[in-house]
């Protein structure tokens, strides 16, 4: 990740979907807003999951973003399950590549009992990791208090497990 | 992808398998005809799926498209589901070695219940995917406002879900 | 692939396994003999069909074969469906980095009753795979005038689906 | 691997999450200041395994550690099996890229019956992948000795089986 | 592989795990003495399957190995199988990058009915696989007369089927 001398602005890249049911770009949006570091947005639409992992790679190299956050929503069937394998391993590829995160916000629609839940964890799991990515941006530390406790994006967290040591 | 003066054409691949029952090409070509954007299209016809990925390299690299579209035809079997996750893959692969976009239209034949329905859903999903080439290729945020609609190809559009921001 | 001037040679590479119970190599030499190209023949024997990839990449980089016939068997237990999803994942990486078509005749145990369909199988798959070998050796346009033909390998063809355009 | 002098420290990553719900590293840092080789330890935490891959390669490329230990928690679901497979899998490629070790000690919340069994085995499991990392580092032949001995981390050994040879 | 002109030796990489619970080393040896080819063995021992892959391509890179045996044994569980995918797809990624064979010997817990078998299985698949791996050094048709002849490792051979040319 390139140094910020702070002036200059980090750039973080948005890649969503026309397949995806909940609109989730402002969600994100609103993390980086009130995480209140200086950044700014790129956005890059495509029809389905397995358009993002050469959308983010785009947003990375010719759009110099700093790190990306990937929404996409996953069919209920098995072979929307073996597309977004597709997709992630091809997300995986690009962060090796290009040494930067993308953090995956999939949403899976048989994750939600009904369309209200579907909104709900679409909206949470973006927002959360919205923050996530400011976090990362910030050094690779930033998130070590909060190592092993159980953190989740989209639903409750399930917290840490302790024992002796 | 290369800048357009509005002088040269776009050159849109488009690779087929003789595998596939239906004959997609044509829904392509109108789609990018209706679209009435400056470009030839370039045909590479091969056995079956896990052909295609090759074929969409050499389309991309050899014969300098922009954009592909890989339409092929999966069988009911679980080893076609498997054979479809290599060619999906390998498609994957070029992409991001490209970064230029392959869309991807497989069709199922666990889709549809009977020949009709095998023809309609191959139809319309190669005519949008046509239409969403051509919409990728105009820019990354052409297809910005219908993100998060829940489009579909090959069927009706599940819509959008609405909630609280 | 490289100009043939008429003069040349082609160059086919075929990989094949001790592992498979039927011998398919005489099944491609007898296509490329009754298609008449001009061309010779050059095989790659390994144990099973995860060394095929590497030998595949041998014969198309070491001995410029111009394409090659990946000839291997695939048992029935789940085990052997993986093998062959990493032989067959390998194969599309070979073709990808040389640009050059590897066209895979895998034979399935469970795709048979009994060991003379197997052979059955084996040998008509073979044959015409070695055809589709040479068409591609051809051009990119060779196979077009059978694209959407619902045309198969190894058992009869499935035919094409006409509808309304 | 770079020499060691015994005058430089190794450096040993370590790459973790805020999913998990243990916190493993100490149990790592245990393993190496118990083994007392001249190490120093570096940290990376991420939210999910997802994001391990992209750590592990920057600990080992931008830090110059000589080899890193993963700690991740896979959920029970499917869907979360399948995420392990994408980490495990960039995983792999870092190590390839890097020619370095990247231990994996990944827990799967359904090999424990309760949270007790849990923290039991990630404790062990951590422990003696740091012990491991320690050997590697060592040399190539460290762990010859134990080869073919059925060790296990985080469960009990499963013991040699002999034959006549 | 490099040009032996009799003088030199040919080296043979075997590695192995100690989660194993048979140390299948000496079966490689032996093969390879048996044979009588001039050729010194180079032994690289890891934790687990997935460790493989990384030790192959050192043992092939830094030691230059004109051939690695890769001798792992894989547990009864869904996971454990998933695990094997991964140290498979990590070796054939190795084998193209090196343009070298590795011959894996991979021993599935559950293909035994109990330790009498599963010793008896990973002695022969180790020892087949020392003359296979020898056999490959010598060239690309050496193992040719034994093509589609049904040969197996670690249990009896299935035979070949013959029929109508």
């Amino acid at each position: 990740m390139r140094e910020n001398d702070g002036l200059n602005k980090y750039k973080i890249g948005v890649a969503d979907t026309t397949f995806s049911r909940v609109d989730m770009f402002p969600f994100v949006e609103r993390a980086v807003i009130e995480s209140k570091i200086p950044a700014s947005v790129e956005r890059y639409t495509v029809p389905g999951i397995k358009d993002l992992p050469v959308a983010c790679k785009r947003l990375l190299l010719d759009d110099q973003c700093d790190i990306v956050v990937a929404l996409g929503m996953v069919g209920k069937e098995k072979i929307d399950k073996q597309c977004s394998h597709e997709a992630s391993s091809g997300i995986q590829n690009v962060q090796l590549e290009t040494m930067r995160h993308i953090l995956e916000v999939f949403i899976h629609m048989d994750e939600a009992k009904d369309d209200n839940e579907l909104f709900s964890i679409a909206r949470n799991r973006a927002y959360k990791h919205g923050l996530n990515a400011v976090a990362l941006l910030k050094g690779k530390d930033t998130l070590t208090p909060r190592a092993g406790k159980g953190l989740r994006q989209g639903k409750d967290d399930a917290g840490p497990v302790q024992g002796a040591t």
